[in-house]
């Protein structure tokens, strides 16, 4: 059922897309640059806060229905001035990505896997009737706004530039309908490790009074409309002392997300002995995660298939709770690009926590802590993955 | 199970907007005023367009959570000049209210029912993490905003001062959490009738390929989270001949809400003839409409209890198709601020338009006329219905 409706959903946002590409297209060889007088100096890899200071330049690209995408921008950081009545500010016409940048050995940066959130994003914008963009010349710009900025792409393992593509509908009329005007613009942040101090176990809270998405809803988009409604839960498990929360989904009490991440399930049938990694299949209420389907591929490829099953699949808090108790359950960790992995520790539930097992000494299991390696081998250029890694300045 | 969980939550919501108390409140006495050297004259009542041009002055109030409510400032309408990584542009934290404003023969002005939108604003405020306002100051703040601008409040029956309070946060970090810093900001528009050449019953689709609210989710709030993926539901209907969509919901396809509006239908019993008025339950989906409640009681008061049932109860499309096969529906139609009643004709349902009885010669039932008459007296002074009509400018 879920995913008929979600096929018949996906022809219809082609077709309206495809609508969407008469006008001008998104052209990165017309970029217009205008540098800041004096270049910030790195801050120590220390002091860097996600997301809480940026680099010296931004992108912008505005767009309107009749023209199409204008000359793109990359220019010094600073306000947008907006009309109070813009369409971003009513009616959530508004979407984003988050990717990183890596410094390599010999200087270069490196994005990893760009294409898919270029993807994402235009999917993102069909779905609430944002323009798409040519994906290969959003690269491109990204790359220019990198290379204005280059020396602030710190250097060092668990080191980036976080670079958030955001793009928002600026119509300045209260009716509500498809944005005729719309805003892309690209931020960078020099950003360090989600752990400071090597992995922290995370406490969760499973949610059950609150639901993040559902079938035929926009939980599968990376819109700004996803978000906001996840802060009170998150309050709610922290004020109970859990770090984030656990969504569940439905009468059955599906585990679909972590917070604001995809989550992985480590189970390992006791009479077989056989391991298997879980986690929830992309029927339209999870959000089609970078890092969740590079994790997927990379397990595929690296685990050995007599004693792993991969498996994305529909499963329950009821089944963790079962399992745990048999001691079943050997590990679960969150996946996104901020962290790359969390592990995780206990999950609060009817009163109860469930306990997953971490590695002696360790704030992580074995499986996370491999996942977590083999991803940022290929981020920091150590290991080559097909073109999972670009160079773009 | 739905009002259970509503329930739940709604305990937890009194909760957290009560921690928020400590700090300022909002203080209408403190507002300071810097007014447009030269006012505007007001357009002819035959221009005006909704929501598309604005009145000279506009309030603006930002909060800290540090120090709660600063002071109030009306002055002239202008853009926000705001961090591009406001929480506002990429997380979906922004809320909206809906109010009119009308020009009494007497030269006063008055807001209809302004207490709901004020509930409403501050439990969509609580849902997502932004600060709760006074209701009597910030009514009292909308009521010195309009006073600025007076002379625009358009005269005459069906035109009003479309009143827009808007709050958003403005935390300047990626990270996702609930925002240290907020503007609540309010801007008017003249308008004129929805409908400039009186009634014109619209045809809808019925969608069941997207899902506009769940249980456990945020559609009975006023965020902008609910708005924009109504869009392309809008314009696929759009595109194949309906004005707008009819939101179903759940395997039982329970109509829920058409467009941005309640829905109202009327059935008639073919062995009785008894007639019944009936919308969908406030279940946690379904949006708190003013127009909505005002409808309820307005019926409960005014229609004869021998001939009538006035339900809020669940009622699918299948239901609407039989009852209109047997002769027994008998009117349909929207309801919200902007239009008041919206009369329907046709739903686009399996293929075929079920048609919905209009008056010989007229484009609305009966009921639907009657309904826009009982309101617009009331709104317009011409009858008292307690203090539904309050005196603020």
């Amino acid at each position: 059922m879920l995913r008929n409706s979600s096929r018949k959903l996906t022809s219809r946002l082609f077709s309206s897309s495809a609508l969407r590409m008469t006008a001008a297209p998104l052209d990165a060889s017309k970029v217009k640059i205008s540098r800041v007088g004096t270049p910030s100096k790195p801050r120590p890899n220390d002091e860097l806060v996600f997301g809480s200071t940026f680099a010296d330049h931004m992108l912008t690209v505005e767009w309107t229905k009749e023209k199409g995408w204008d000359v793109p921008e990359i220019k010094p950081y600073g306000n947008l001035s907006l009309d109070p009545s813009c369409a971003v500010f009513h009616y959530g016409f508004e979407l984003f990505e988050g990717l990183k940048a890596y410094k390599t050995p010999d200087n270069q940066v490196t994005m990893f896997r760009p294409d898919m959130n270029m993807k994402r994003l235009n999917k993102s914008a069909a779905r609430i009737c944002l323009p798409t963009v040519e994906p290969e010349e959003l690269i491109k710009l990204m790359g220019k706004l990198i290379e204005q900025d280059k020396h602030l792409v710190p250097e060092g393992r668990g080191y980036s530039l976080y670079v958030r593509p955001t793009m928002i509908g600026t119509t300045a009329a209260l009716g509500v309908s498809a944005p005729d005007k719309a805003l892309l613009y690209v931020i960078t942040s020099p950003v360090g490790p989600y752990y400071k101090t090597g992995f922290k176990a995370v406490r969760l809270e499973a949610t059950d009074y609150a639901t993040r998405a559902w079938p035929g809803g926009v939980g599968d988009k990376k819109l700004g409309a996803n978000y906001a409604p996840c802060a009170l839960p998150h309050q709610q498990a922290a004020k109970r002392g859990y770090q984030q929360n656990l969504w569940l989904f439905g009468p059955e009490k599906n585990i679909t997300e972590v917070g604001t991440m995809n989550v992985f399930f480590v189970f390992k049938d006791a009479a077989t002995g056989k391991q298997e990694l879980v986690t929830a299949p992309l029927d339209g209420t999870i959000l089609e995660g970078v890092t969740r389907d590079s994790i997927l591929a990379l397990a595929h490829e690296k685990l050995n298939s007599n004693d792993w099953i991969i498996s994305e699949r529909y499963y329950t808090i009821t089944e963790v709770a079962e399992r745990a108790a048999k001691g079943e359950l050997i590990e679960a960790f969150g996946s996104g690009t901020a962290a790359v992995v969390s592990p995780i520790k206990e999950i609060g539930w009817k009163g109860t926590d469930i306990h997953v097992p971490l590695q002696p000494g360790k704030q992580t299991g074995p499986l996370t802590e491999q996942v977590a390696q083999w991803i940022a081998d290929i981020q920091y250029g150590k290991e080559k993955h097909g073109n999972w890694s670009r160079t773009v300045a």
